[in-house]
């Protein structure tokens, strides 16, 4: 996929919003920038559940809502356990209010860019600013070379490779999805599934604090539980997901612990958060 | 219908056509002056036939056209005889190329969007601007005003009550759809419908010259071939037909008279163009 198809598709998935595809193509074409990543129809976490938000731009935290008049969102959240859903603490969001004068709407969304360009002017002039590059996005240089991965900034890659590569273990293709760190004492890598299936039932919290993983095959589920009971490790956790164009995702959600006293076999083992920024040496 | 809604839905003609959408928005949102009308999705006349254009602009008379580059667009017009198609003679028609390169695309439509600025700028200085007057576009005084209807200009009307009173009928409200004029003598108003039904197969030829009308009921055959060989009138008309949005319009196609040597009561009445232009007294 190239630059100009992601954009298309982002925009595609405003189709049938009619005030959506409005505000998102007026915004993107008055911006006028091609160095400006956004996302349609972004989940995010909110103290109050997960809500879904128009237009996101990833470099400047900041988030579009339209809020139509007449017709209130109905906000059926197309969502599953690997749906991607990002932290957007102390993101800002910015509504739009759909009136009846074209003209109130326009006034409204040139505020937004407005905003939008001042923001981009302030990372420019403090030198924070990185060009959005297509090609580069999830290549794990990128983190190697900021030297960390944050929570905050939602690192993510397109393959469990690149994630591995990005913390030292330099593989050419791997097929698994737990890994013991070659570089980082007590540190695995873990890159589970979210999804409820016959065998297994694994889940993170709404707030992204805590993992359930639960064997639901009672052939395994002993010997499951038994060497789950080893030594606690720290696990640098990147969960599957995928994104609103259906591209899959391994996004980091931070460092996680075993919390054995809390874990049982009937109700699964627990994980809970212990950091959100992992140092890459 | 408010301006917003026509706009908005003028947009979405666009669903589902994502580069079309881009296009059309990105004029639109640049442009930024809502006193310029624009229609999507426009029919016209081409010398080889009906052409449907993406973007149509009726004060400026410019048209765009989307060209893709790989998915060579489906020409399959969803036309009929009800379809409202006008006359482009004399219209500039501006083509995008869809390429693999964003910014190439969002320059040649900067391009156009500079092009029509200039064609504004031009009809201001030459004070021949006529802002778009959402709610008074399809009032008779308009027309009155100007003092004629030219088929050059694609006049149109949302009722036949509407047209007759621009030419002095002075009606509350009508049933027909031929009447005599009250104000010009030898002239008779047709709202002819083209649409094949049990009782009538009327039709008008494709470069709009040529109207054939065509009794299919033998019961009334012979007395409406009988009344047609009457001494011919001047008829001004305004077929009806449905814009892209669907809703009714009567658009003035010029002045017909019968060719009664050409006619048959087998093959139809037969009507010719004689005058693409009406002065309004």
């Amino acid at each position: 996929m190239r630059k100009v198809d992601y954009i298309i598709k982002q925009i595609s998935k405003t189709n049938k919003k009619n005030f959506e595809n409005y505000v998102v193509t007026r915004i993107w074409h008055l911006l006028d920038r091609t160095d400006i990543k956004f996302v349609t129809q972004q989940f995010v976490n909110r103290p109050n559940g997960h809500a879904l938000t128009d237009m996101y731009f990833p470099q400047l935290d900041i988030h579009i809502e339209v809020d139509e008049l007449h017709h209130k969102k109905q906000q059926e959240l197309d969502i599953n356990r690997e749906t991607d859903i990002i932290q957007a603490t102390n993101h800002s969001i910015e509504r739009i209010k759909i009136t009846e004068d074209i003209k109130d709407i326009n006034k409204q969304i040139d505020q937004i860019v407005r905003k939008i360009k001042k923001e981009i002017l302030n990372q420019e002039k403090e030198k924070t600013f990185k060009p959005w590059n297509y090609e580069e996005e999830f290549n794990p240089k990128y983190y190697i070379k900021k030297g960390c991965l944050d929570l905050a900034e939602n690192p993510s890659f397109r393959k469990i490779v690149d994630a591995c590569n990005c913390l030292g273990q330099n593989y050419k293709s791997v097929q698994r999805a737990y890994f013991k760190s070659k570089k980082y004492e007590g540190y695995y890598l873990w890159f589970p599934k979210f999804y409820n299936n016959d065998e297994w039932d694994n889940k993170i919290s709404d707030d992204g604090k805590v993992i359930t993983e639960k064997c639901k095959n009672p052939d395994k589920l002993g010997s499951w539980y038994k060497g789950m009971s080893n030594n606690p490790v720290k696990r640098i956790t990147f969960p599957r997901s995928f994104d609103n164009l259906g591209f899959k995702l391994y996004r980091f959600k931070g460092i996680f612990e075993k919390d054995i006293k809390n874990s049982s076999m009937e109700n699964g083992v627990i994980y809970r958060i212990v950091k959100t920024k992992f140092e890459i040496k």
